[in-house]
């Protein structure tokens, strides 16, 4: 079938789109970025699976980009935003929710002694931020090349309609080097506020790096000495790694933290937490938005939470991007290429060797899709709890076809 | 009955709070900001009432500080959304539904040609400043002295956190004072990005004003000549005057428009709307976020609007508005005080004569709140489509008490 045809709703979509939206779609989610064959639309999603509006199914391996980690639709979940919502939300003012959502944070996370809640990504370093200068009294702020910390002036991966003044207090370094944050640390001088990091490097289109333990050591010596706020950014990789934060399998406590995306299983919602050390910058800071006490999200991100703690959801979605992780290489090597897939499992990132221009990965993308598949060619991928060893299986037979398809229109390794 | 143990819910919440959450209530939902005697916690709420965490009923003129129009749990937009998290919601790219709003928004907008969504009011203030660089490629922009355009270090009202940078390229000028504008204009000089204004004057704690006509038209003429953006700040008063656009009343078109609140009647959304002579910044800048493309609460926003523009919402909501003002007015010139109340009637301010401290405003309203109303003494109040009239006359048989009370401890117009 003609793929004009089979595309044919979403075509029209689109064409509706650009006619009322700046580009048709914006931010992350459209698929002109992605690559060749991406449907823009949808219609469904269920469990670990979405359908675009053509009808089309697909074995989805991006779960939104991250905020789907109990499987879509997840029935308890959904329950109880329902629940808030049935009360009325929002009000003029907080309700039970949201304290019980802080301590739940404060008990969960091994560092955190408050938090706060929000409704972007974004929100949450921006106020991580506010916090550390707030704490300090300093202004310089740390990043490493290359991180996503959000889309506003002073983060954007964009300079379009940003002045240089609104980075005008943030030093670069290298992920994982240490002597380049030497040397940034040195560049601050006595105006460092503090060292932003994500959970592990994942970066678009390069292989994944967990920290490295010496790393992340320092830079926490680093914020011992000085007072400087070590701020870990987890909106990312936030309760898909560990509940009790991203970096408590190394031993790390971060002052800061960043979260959003998993933490109410796509339910609208960001946080800040924070230690003691951080309180009183926290407390003096202004920080608002109209949603923010919202109880729907956040009785979502309760019931989610528990679930992570008091089930096997976790170890059971690394598990099943292990089984996808080795079928992958399997396939691929049948096939004849070699396939880098780095990362933590539940959150793979899958590179070709010898396919700098990605021709590789978007021919191998487009025909996954063909055979019901969702994969990102240069983006870290998500797992959630939903899926099953049948659905990964499915997704490896989807896999090998695809990888057919692309040796069969003559693509191979260098 | 002692307060203390009317509220003692409340109180315990508020300790919890205290213990988990940087000063336990954060933002502008913080009762301690408002005044003595204010409940922190709602448990419900229902058309145009609100139950605190003790279980007392209150008539509410503050609708969740805007974002409730049509009534508390609307049933059909509370419908609307719901089929969308029926389907699974949020998924890894928009649904139809995206499209249907942003066409909504370009049909109903007397000036835009496109829209997109977000999630904060601040979202939407800061991608309008964004927009309006990348198109004029300059950098000043310019707002008025004491308006709130929300709560990042750019526009923050608070500059705890904030470092100068952060607002290199703001210059400020006085609300519907044209010799002011003039002068910030001439110290941008060749480098005019966009002049930020909100809907009218609805600063904190002062009478409101609505925007001078020739005040509105010489901004429009200022931005015609240099290319610059004229932006509408219309988070707080979007679609509660007018659903054209909060200028549409007086004629002036803006560039761009910013938008949260009420467009999806407490559904978490902003939006930008912009005309054609804005849409190649639109298109160039980078912004997203993880939940923009939520469809639900796209949805009730549909409902909303569609709601607004085709039933007697907004003139009954105005009514409503008139009939409590007058009742007011009436009420306190009976008790010997001068009430000034400003602004549109279904956004009203209420200062008395003679009260630079509050302390009447802030008694009035404690024993408002004994008498089941929920009032602000300081800030602009809103009227939702819900307020029939047997409630605003109960609201005015509670006022009246109130005011008895006031009288009774010895308050007086000096």
């Amino acid at each position: 079938m003609e793929h004009s045809m089979v595309n044919s709703r979403d075509r029209d979509l689109l064409a509706r789109a650009n006619k009322v939206v700046p580009s048709g779609v914006w931010g992350h989610m459209a698929t002109r970025a992605i690559g060749p064959g991406y449907p823009q639309f949808f219609s469904k999603s269920d469990g670990c699976r979405v359908w675009d509006v053509d009808g089309k199914e697909y074995i989805d391996f991006m779960c939104a980009w991250g905020p789907n980690i109990l499987g879509y639709k997840r029935p308890e979940v959904d329950a109880a935003a329902l629940a808030e919502i049935a009360k009325g939300d929002i009000n003029n003012g907080p309700t039970e929710v949201m304290v019980e959502l802080a301590e739940l944070f404060v008990d969960t996370l091994d560092y955190a002694d408050w938090a706060l809640f929000q409704k972007n990504g974004t929100d949450a370093t921006t106020t991580c931020v506010t916090v550390a200068r707030a704490n300090t009294g300093k202004r310089k702020i740390l990043v490493a090349r290359g991180s996503y910390h959000g889309a506003v002036p002073w983060c954007s991966p964009s300079v379009v309609g940003v002045t240089s003044e609104d980075r005008a207090h943030l030093i670069l370094f290298e992920y994982n080097d240490i002597q380049s944050l030497d040397e940034a640390v040195a560049a601050a001088g006595h105006d460092l506020a503090g060292i932003v990091l994500t959970a592990f490097r994942h970066d678009l289109n390069r292989d994944q790096e967990m920290p490295e333990p010496a790393f992340l050591k320092h830079a926490r010596a680093i914020c011992d000495k000085t007072g400087a706020a070590l701020i870990l950014d987890d909106v990312r990789a936030g309760f898909r790694l560990d509940v009790r934060g991203s970096w408590a399998m190394h031993g790390i406590k971060p002052d800061l933290g960043a979260y959003s995306k998993a933490i109410a299983n796509g339910w609208p919602l960001a946080a800040v937490a924070g230690s003691r050390r951080m309180l009183e910058g926290a407390s003096k800071i202004f920080t608002t938005g109209s949603f923010w006490y919202g109880s729907a999200a956040m009785a979502a991100s309760i019931k989610t939470i528990n679930i992570l703690k008091n089930t096997d959801a976790l170890p059971h979605m690394q598990a099943m991007g292990v089984r996808l992780r080795e079928g992958l290489a399997s396939i691929a090597q049948r096939h004849g290429f070699v396939l880098h897939q780095t990362g933590p499992a539940q959150m793979p990132i899958m590179r070709f060797e010898n396919d700098k221009e990605l021709q590789i990965a978007n021919a191998f993308c487009a025909a996954a899709l063909r055979h019901g598949l969702y994969l990102h060619p240069k983006h870290n991928m998500f797992l959630s709890a939903a899926h099953q060893p049948a659905d990964i299986d499915r997704a490896l037979e989807g896999a090998d076809a695809a990888m057919k398809d692309v040796v069969s229109a003559g693509f191979k390794s260098m």
